[in-house]
């Protein structure tokens, strides 16, 4: 089970009831942040989300929606007891950003560690089970796409060991992935399991225009979260311009990567009811999500 | 008139319910702000304050509770269009953090000025026709006070150009400050105006300790500011430590420098609730303010 919060849905400027975009995964105990731009920590709060968990830190880009509460984050962290490493991954060229940002919290008690990720190709990385890997995006500047899929075990067949004759001894082994071997036949969880079932799977695409590969990078998630910076089209040459997507591109998006779920995020500040484009971007693809500040969904 | 807003009270932390201090100040349709730290630039924009008006800013010291925010706030003063200087002020030491910070808002339609004050001795400069000191406080870093005064002009007073039998035509240049001749005589503006009005000031200190030339600086304040990190006297060792005060000790400070009125603000984030200590300050100072988040006044 992993534990989606949407920390805020703005892009752009932080308004009073809007805060910027940035992504809360949890998942056993330890939680990863996409993004920190000027008021996460607070809305993190807010939210009543436990700052002490977080190890992680993705950064999409360098634009300061994006990046600009990161030593305000880093401080909160030393002040809530952090002495472990935390780990911060962004694309080649974050390193040196993320020094100069550091130049007002010089002193932390944790170390930090840097992974540049490159900006020509997908990478794959563990974090906390999960796979994660990035993709570079097309925005004004640098940016890069994260995707997390957590594969799954899969689940022991009380049917299937009875058909075999297993003895319920076994069972707790079976159960937990171990073979075991009953009257001299090795009996392995294979046998005793369903199929293997879907991984889940989230992605994250923010800030960028639409392009092609996208779809692939998306698919089959059981949550997209894409951006739309406006709900009408007629924004969609200017957006594209700026390396933005409206809602119905996000929409279209969600339908050919075949997820389940899409969450609309990273709204102008000049768009101010994204209510208002719910009816149309749902004609599109019907599980869409005008999400607001807070959005929580535990993935399972 | 000087318009006055205390944008937050929270120091250290922005909190979901206190945002950090920092101070509005707008005379004459133009407005300065001393510090801005993280969400600074969503608190003004929550009291309804024009940040198109802002033409300068003061920085007290280059703690993250006092500056993060700088970085935002300059691409949404370019984003309402900002065009003209902005001037910064900060001790010695500040361009070169400014620089740092500056990293992701890399590209302003406006110039920045910034001027380095001194670290050892009172300065004194103009703002819009305020006179501005800044004097060096005693924190963990370095740091400076400010006051602005605002010298006012003499009141015209009927009275006396009647006794002079100075004809009605010539009132509104003497009014205006001018002198005029009339019949051979030469009627100057203190002729005809009541003794010069006390100057406005007000006086804006923190982080700082409690030391002895800071009554002097604050002498005479129609409003001083001043930091609390607690209302317990139990933290006064320890905030000395740490180059803070607490209630009393603001109270006594506004006491001693006979200042009218004082407003408490930096509270620490574990001092979840200040009036608890309104009682007890009042008793040492009884125009005390517990501030909150968006405190105004009209000095006049």
């Amino acid at each position: 089970m992993i534990d989606v919060t949407l920390i805020g849905t703005g892009g752009m400027l932080p308004l009073p009831e809007r805060w910027l975009t940035s992504l809360w995964v949890e998942y056993k105990g330890r939680a990863c942040l996409v993004d920190c731009g000027e008021g996460t920590q607070i809305a993190i709060n807010k939210h009543g989300l436990k700052l002490s968990r977080l190890d992680t830190l993705f950064i999409t880009h360098l634009h300061a929606d994006h990046v600009s509460g990161l030593a305000g984050l880093l401080l909160s962290l030393g002040n809530c007891g952090k002495t472990d490493t935390l780990k911060i991954y962004g694309h080649i060229g974050t390193a040196d950003i993320i020094r100069q940002l550091c130049c007002i919290c010089p002193v932390l008690p944790f170390e930090i560690e840097i992974h540049e990720l490159p900006l020509d190709s997908i990478m794959r990385f563990d974090w906390n089970e999960i796979i994660i890997s990035s993709m570079p995006l097309k925005h004004s500047i640098d940016c890069l796409g994260y995707s997390f899929v957590l594969n799954r075990k899969p689940v022991f067949n009380p049917q299937k060991a009875k058909a075999l004759g297993v003895d319920v001894k076994y069972w707790k082994e079976l159960h937990a992935g171990k073979s075991v071997v009953m009257d001299g036949q090795e009996i392995t969880q294979e046998m005793v399991t369903d199929e293997q079932r879907k991984p889940l799977k989230l992605t994250y695409m923010t800030d960028t225009r639409y392009f092609d590969d996208m779809a692939d990078f998306a698919r089959d998630s059981d949550l997209l979260i894409s951006e739309g910076m406006y709900g009408d089209d007629e924004y969609i040459s200017k957006m594209l311009e700026k390396g933005h997507m409206v809602f119905s591109q996000s929409a279209k998006l969600a339908l050919e990567s075949a997820s389940a779920l899409l969450w609309l995020t990273h709204y102008s500040p000049a768009l101010v009811n994204p209510n208002d484009y719910k009816e149309s971007v749902q004609k599109i693809f019907a599980d869409t999500v005008i999400s607001r500040d807070g959005e929580k969904i535990t993935l399972k």
